[in-house]
């Protein structure tokens, strides 16, 4: 961060918890709070002890507190009140601290739930998702909760994958054989690794459907979204999922909405690492 | 702080908890940090749940805690090691989380132990101290561990001037009738406020001493500091008690020592509010 910044005895911290911290929610926040002069500072934490650490937002006023993996379920019964987003799921990854009382929400749910709108996807569509993983659950609940009925989650796990599908409403099956309109990726192909180069549906399934949405985002750009792009589908990535959770996350703990101008600059600053 | 500044995810987070929290600290330290490029970044805290606070000290892997009024004697029971400083006057004033392991001091005797020594000060010198509260302590705690045996403790509270006299093995007395070669206080007489313009001695001690120490720091020229300039005597003020202490933690949480310029600098900075 290169803006001046000024610490002082008022300052607001927010921070984040996970396992393995990343400098993305750090930088994201940080370049906000300095762009709308917020007297807020944001700093990422691991933990080997999360009660201690959830006692620690209660005892030190601590804002706001992104939750990440592996804490999303075990957080829950350390928080006081869980709001929709977080109950339809059961998986927190936000909690405001509104004087002593925290507030748990789930922010993924709510920023597929809104792209899924503002693109303007219509509940007719017939979908796949394929992933079984906690995002994934934040995907078919706010399917589910959108409206979408004629749904098939692909999971090659049985366990995980009948489980969810059933959770929600939906069909399992362990590989796609039919073509659906919308097909959602919330599984880690195409990320940056060892599955950077593959996609999670066949090319047959991409040229049939209407629209793609990949909750990918380190690169947003992966071979999925690429090929839909190419062919003119409506595309919603995994960097448009990220920004929008980051900036439901920056309302709830600022009260501030960002414009999706500064939304997009702080999003780009916080990748460019 | 007008500095240019950069929090990341591996910024090293270092705190405060009073239960009416100054700039002071927040000033100093992050002055430093810049002029001394480190990456460390600290924030004054308030609390209403002291063990909460101090679980999140753990929780979050926050390194570094400066205690103040009320908590220092409270504080006692929440940390895992007392070391000398803080054992001698059953009072912290400071945390160092050594990997989970809350190591506890008390740099306001540190400070005060290491001007008697820097200065000088003849452990033949008789002393009077003037005052029964924490800083009192801290005071006595150090002229006693110095060697000072020739003392009296000057309180109108006879229980606690009484008691502390007794504690370190010094005389107890409601008012001053002798002339020591030491004069020391401990109270708020002289600070900003009320009692701006009285001196806890009299002319005729003051005139007699050859030593005066103030623990007053704002403002540190008090009207008994002024007199003992005017005289030419040895003077310690509360700006320096105040400044090296500071230092003390400051090295306490970083391993770096700043030099005795940087600590001016840093302590004129922080009190410019």
């Amino acid at each position: 961060m290169d803006h001046a910044r000024s610490i002082d005895k008022d300052t607001t911290l927010c921070i984040s918890l996970a396992a393995r911290p990343s400098n993305i929610g750090t930088r994201f926040h940080n370049y906000l709070y300095n762009e709308l002069c917020l007297n807020y500072v944001y700093k990422a934490f691991t933990t080997t002890d999360l009660t201690a650490a959830i006692g620690g937002l209660r005892g030190l006023g601590i804002r706001g507190c992104a939750i990440s993996m592996p804490y999303k379920e075990d957080v829950i019964a350390l928080v006081d009140v869980m709001h929709d987003s977080a109950s339809a799921i059961d998986s927190v990854n936000t909690i405001v601290n509104e004087d002593g009382v925290l507030h748990a929400y789930n922010t993924d749910y709510q920023s597929v739930a809104n792209l899924l709108r503002d693109k303007a996807v219509s509940t007719d569509q017939s979908f796949a998702l394929a992933g079984s993983g906690g995002m994934a659950k934040a995907v078919a609940a706010a399917l589910r909760d959108a409206g979408f009925t004629d749904g098939t989650v692909v999971a090659r796990n049985e366990a995980a994958g009948s489980a969810l599908a059933a959770k929600y409403g939906f069909r399992w099956v362990p590989t796609l054989d039919t073509t659906p309109d919308l097909l959602l990726n919330a599984t880690p192909i195409g990320m940056d690794g060892a599955d950077a180069d593959r996609s999670p549906f066949t090319d047959t399934a991409v040229n049939a459907a209407q629209t793609v949405f990949d909750v990918v985002a380190k690169p947003p750009n992966t071979p999925l979204v690429r090929a839909a792009t190419e062919q003119g589908k409506t595309v919603i990535t995994g960097a448009e999922v990220i920004a929008l959770q980051a900036a439901e996350q920056f309302e709830l703990y600022t009260g501030v909405r960002p414009s999706a101008e500064q939304i997009d600059r702080a999003s780009e600053y916080s990748r460019a690492v």
